[in-house]
C-alpha cells in the first residue's frame, strides 16, 4: 500500500461536496521538505513528527535548497531579523512569526531586505485568518457597530514560558511577546492608529521571572489617532487555560470575540457545570494557522502581496515598544516616541 | 513557480510543532484521483471544484482504476447497496456515507459482500470523530457521570431537502435519514442497545413533503436494554440553523454536547446580543469529517479495521426502520421485530 | 424602634423611582396571619421562621378566621380536594398548590365546590409567571417563531424526594408531580391541547423508589390537537442542581427558555470554567412566586378571574394521567380516555 | 375588601417554606410614609405610582415628621452633603445614593455630621448585595482564586443621561458616577486599596456632552497597593444594553460576573440565536437594591453598623477623583494626591 491513500469519490451531491473540500483542504497546495533548528535533536524529532524528509541543525541548509520555495521564521524573536535577511538573500518567500522584530528599527532592517530582494515578507499575526475574527471584522466594516469608540483585548496564557524565553532582550516579554497580538487587533479590527499607551504590571505569581526582567500581569490603555480608548489586560496566570478575548463597542452596537472553551461540551456535576478548559495555546487558532497558511500560499501562487505585512508588523511593534517605555518610566508614552 | 509550494521551517520551538502540525495535516496522507456521478455535469463540476484530475458518469470508471485504493460512496442512499457491492468486488475499500441502507436485510448483502471481499467498510458516522463528541464519551467511559441513565437528542436542519431527496424510497426519510445519526450516537454514548422506539410524527411545514411520504418533525421515545430511556426529536424547519444537541444524564452527572453557533463571535446591538447563526450541515463538522477520513485512511494503513463498522451501521438501521414502523403503525416497536 | 422602620424618600428622580418600586415590593399588600399544618411542629417553626402571628394543627382553625380573606393550599396533594372543598365552603379565596388533584374526576370535584361557593380556585403553575416564561409567551403570541410544531421539555430534581411523597396515592409519583409543570406549560406556550401520550420509564437510580411503586426517570412523548409534536423528560438523579428547560420550534424560528445557572458568575479553574450549582428548587422560581401571589391578590382586589384556572388543572392533570396509564400498559393513550 | 389581602397558609412542608418566604419578603419590615423633591411633580407622581401616603417639594418636611426613622437619599449628588448634614441633624439614620459626595473633602463633612449625630451613614453601593458579586466574594475569600493579581471592570449605560445630570459639577460625570461602582467593587473584591490611576477617556459619541464638560467613553488603569493591576472602562453607549461585566483574575484562578441578559431566554430565527437585550439600569440590579435595603433595615433594629460604611464612600470618590485629575492632566495620578 503506497504512503499515500489514493481515492475515488463516487457520488457529487451534497454530501460529496463535504468530502471534496474536506480532502481538497488535506490533501494538497504545500509541501514541507526540511526543518533546522540550532537544538539538532528538536529538529530531528520534528522531522519525525511530521514526517519531513530533511534536518538540519543550520538554518541555512533550508536556505541553500534550490527547492525550497518559501519559509517559516519561527525561531526565537531575537533571531528573526538576521534570518529573514538570510532568507531574502537566498530569494525565499518568508512567513516570519510575531513580533517581528523587538525595535522598529529592526523591523526597518527585515522589511529592507525583503523589499530589496523582491521576496515576500508575511508576518504570523494568525488571529486576523480566524473566524470568529474574520466575521468580527466584516460587521465592523459594513457599519454594524457604528464608529468604533472603545477597544478591548485579553490575552492570557496559562502559566509562565521559560526563563529563558521571558528574557526581555529574546522575546521582548510579556507587553512584547503577548501584547503584540492585541496591538495588531487593535489596529487592524478599529480601522485606526494607536497614538498613546500607558501600561502598568508587575511581577505578582513568578518572582523568578522578575529576575529575568520580565513581568506576569500587566494592563495597558490605549489612545487612538481619532480619540477612541482601549485597554489591553495580559497574564501569564490564567491557569483555567489559554484565554483570548476582544471587544469593539462602537457608537451604535458592539461585537466580542471569545467565549473561548475547548470544545462544544459541558460537563454537569455535584461541583458545578464546567465547560472544559479553555483553549491550548495552537489549539484555539488551529484553523487560523492553516487559513494564514493557505493565505501565503496563495499570494505567492497567484503573485499577489500577502495581507500581513512588513509595515503591520513595524506599527505592532512600536505599540509594544511604547508600552515597554511606559512600564520602565511610569508615564504615558505616544507612540511617535519610539518611530 | 510549482503547483505546489515547497516549505521549509525555521526553527523547532514550540510555535514551530503548530505549524509543522498544521503544514502535516493539510499536505498528505490523501489524494484525490477521480469523481463519479449520474449527472455529469456535477461530477464535472466537482472535480474543477477541488481539482480532481478525471471525473466520470459511471461510478464503474472509478472502480476500473488499479491506482484507486478506495472509494466514497456518497450516492442517494436507495443505490449504497448496489456501489458497495461492486466497489467490494473490485476490492476498493469502502467509506460509505450514512446510512448504510434503509432495511437489515439491505445491510447485511452489503455487509456480506464486503467481508468475502476482504476489504474495509467504514460507515460515515462523522460525529463520533467531533472532538466534543469524543471528549463526552471519554467522560462517560471514566464513570465521571455514573451509570448513563437517559440518552436526549436533538438533529435539526434549517430547512426542507429536495422532494426527491425526502423520498422515504430514496434517503429514508426524516426518521431514517435524519434520525440515523443520533441512533448511532445512542449507541455509542450510552453503551447499551435500545430495544424499543415509539415514534410521533407529522408534517406541519412543508405539506409538500407529505406527498412524497415524508414528515417534517419528530419526536422519538427510545428504551435501552438496560432499561434507560431516551427520547430523539428531528426537525426540517429549525429555521436559525442547523442544530445539533447531544445529553447524556448518567446518576451521578451529566454530559451535553452543542451550543453550537458559527463562530466565536457575538454581536450586541439595539435589537438584542445575538450569536451569528447556527452551524450549516458540513460546516459544524468540517472537523469530524476530516478525522473521519484520518482514521479511514490510518487503518487503511495499518492493517486495522475501522472504528466503526457494518455491523455499526446495520444497528442504527434497525432503530430507524422500527422508529418508521412506530409512525406508520402508532405503536411502540420492539427492535427486534426488524432484525 | 418599631418592627417596621418608616422610611422616608428624599428625590423622586431615576434612582428614587427604583427605590420606591422596591420599597413597594417588599412593603405592603399582603399580611400572613396563620399557618396550619398536621404536623404541630412544621406549623410552629414556620410561624417562627416567617414571623406568622399564629399556628395551628388543624387547618380548620385558617377557615374558621374571619379576617382570613384567602388561604394558599400548600398540603399534599392527595389531600388538596378535601382542603379545597372546605376553603371554598368557608368563603375564602384559593390559591392551591399544582397538581390541583391526581384524577380528572378529583379536579372536578373540586372545581364544582369552588364554583358553587363563588370563590377564586387559582392553581399554582409558577412558571407561567417567570420573566422568561412570560417573554417566551409574548414571543409565540406576537407569531415571531411562526406555527409552534415542537415543545420540548425537561424537568429535572436533583435529589428524589422522600419516599412517602414519591408514593404515586400521595404525590402522583414523577409523571404526574413533576410532569405536570410541563403538562401545563406545553399547553399555554403551543395554544393546543394535547391529545395522545406515549411515557417510558423506568427505576433506574433509586431502586427504592420502586417499593413505593415510583419511577425516577421518563420520557414523554406528546402528539397535539394540531398535529404538532412534544416530548418531556423528567428526572430526579440532576445531582448538578434544579434543571428546567422549555423550547417551543416553530415553523419560522424557536424560543428557549433556561440556561438557568444559580447566579451570574462563572469560576475558573485548572480544573475547567464552571458555573455555580443550577438553581435549587424554589430558587430558580422565587421572582415567579412572589408574580404568582401578586396577581392572585390583584384578582382578589380587582374582582377579576384568575388567569390560571381550575380547568387549566384539571387538562393538565388529565395529560398526566393519560402518561401514567401509558407507561403502565406500555403503549400510547389518547388524553379522551381519561375524561 | 381591605387594602390588605391577609392570607392563611395551609400546609407547612417544602413548597409551603417557598410560600412562607416569598410572602415574608414582599409583606412586613418597611413602610414608605413620605416623598419629597424639590420638583412638586415628580414627589407627587411618585407618591401616586407607588401608594405614598404624603409628598413634598421640600425636603425638611421628610425630617420634620417624627414618625419617619431614616431616609434614603436619592437627590442629585451635588446636593447630597447638604441633605445628609440636615439628615443626622434631625437624627434620622441614613441610606445615601453613591457617590457620597464629588470630593474627599466633601465626603469627610458628611461622615462628620453623621458620625457627630449618632446616626448610620449607609451608602448605595448595592452591587455588593448582588447575589452573584455576593458569591464572587466569597470564593475569593475561601482562597478559590489564590492572591488577586488582577481586576477587570465593565461600566457602561445604554445611552447619555440628560445634559443637566452629566455635568461634572452635578453627577461628577462619566468617571465619577459611572465609575464609582467600579472603585469600589474593585476594593471590595481585590480586599485591596488603589494607590495609582490613569484614564483615557475622550467624547466621541454625543457631542453636547463635551458641551457640558463630559466624555462618554473612557479607560482608568488601577495599581493596587499590593502591587496588583486593574483596569476599568466605562461608555455611554452601550447601545444594547446594560453592561456590568467584573472580573478578578488570581493566582490559581479567577471569577467573572456579568453574563448578563434580561431573562433566561433566547430567539432562534433567520437572523440568528439573540438574548434580549442586556439589563436596563434598576432592573439588572433589582434583587440588589432590595437586599441592599432590608441590610440597611437590619442594621437600624439589630443596632449595628451597616456593611458599607461613609468610609467606603469616601475611599471610592477619592479614586474618581484621582482618575478625573489623570484625565484632566494626561497623567498618572496618585491617589494619596487627593487625599
Amino acid at each position: 500500500m503506497p504512503e499515500r491513500i489514493r481515492i475515488g469519490l463516487i457520488g457529487a451531491g451534497r454530501i460529496a461536496q463535504v468530502y471534496g473540500q474536506v480532502l481538497s483542504d488535506i490533501g494538497r497546495d504545500v509541501e514541507l521538505l526540511v526543518v533546522a533548528d540550532v537544538r539538532a535533536e528538536a529538529a530531528a524529532e520534528t522531522a519525525t513528527r511530521f514526517g519531513i524528509p530533511q534536518w538540519s541543525a543550520d538554518y541555512r541548509a533550508v536556505l541553500d535548497r534550490n527547492d525550497v520555495d518559501a519559509v517559516i521564521v519561527a525561531t526565537p524573536t531575537s533571531t528573526h531579523v538576521e534570518v529573514v535577511k538570510a532568507a531574502a538573500a537566498a530569494g525565499k518567500e518568508i512567513l516570519c512569526e510575531k513580533p517581528l522584530a523587538l525595535t522598529v528599527a529592526a523591523c526597518d532592517e527585515a522589511i529592507a531586505a525583503t523589499h530589496d530582494a523582491g521576496v515576500r515578507l508575511m508576518v504570523g499575526f494568525m488571529r486576523r485568518f480566524d473566524t470568529a475574527y474574520q466575521m468580527a471584522r466584516q460587521k465592523i466594516a459594513e457599519g454594524s457597530i457604528g464608529r468604533p469608540v472603545m477597544y478591548k483585548g485579553t490575552g492570557r496564557d496559562p502559566r509562565r514560558t521559560t526563563l529563558e524565553f521571558a528574557r526581555r532582550e529574546s522575546s521582548g516579554g510579556l507587553l512584547m511577546d503577548m501584547g503584540i497580538h492585541d496591538f495588531d487587533l487593535a489596529r487592524w479590527l478599529m480601522g485606526d492608529e494607536v497614538v498613546r499607551v500607558h501600561a502598568e504590571g508587575a511581577c505578582l505569581v513568578y518572582p523568578e521571572l522578575a529576575e529575568v526582567g520580565d513581568i506576569d500581569n500587566a494592563v495597558v490603555n490605549l489612545r487612538f489617532a481619532s480619540g477612541a480608548v482601549g485597554n489591553v489586560d495580559l497574564s501569564r496566570n490564567a491557569v483555567y487555560g489559554h484565554d483570548i478575548r476582544t471587544e469593539v463597542l462602537g457608537a451604535t452596537g458592539g461585537v466580542r470575540v471569545g467565549r473561548g472553551t475547548n470544545t462544544d461540551a459541558l460537563w454537569m456535576t455535584p461541583d458545578g457545570v464546567a465547560h472544559d478548559l479553555m483553549l491550548l495555546p495552537g489549539h484555539r487558532f488551529a484553523g487560523a494557522f492553516a487559513a494564514e497558511i493557505r493565505e501565503f500560499v496563495r499570494s505567492i501562487r497567484e503573485g499577489t502581496p500577502p495581507s500581513v505585512t512588513g509595515a503591520d508588523a513595524r506599527a505592532a511593534t512600536a505599540i509594544g515598544q511604547a508600552a515597554v517605555r511606559s512600564l520602565d518610566e511610569g508615564r504615558p508614552v505616544m507612540v511617535s516616541e519610539v518611530l
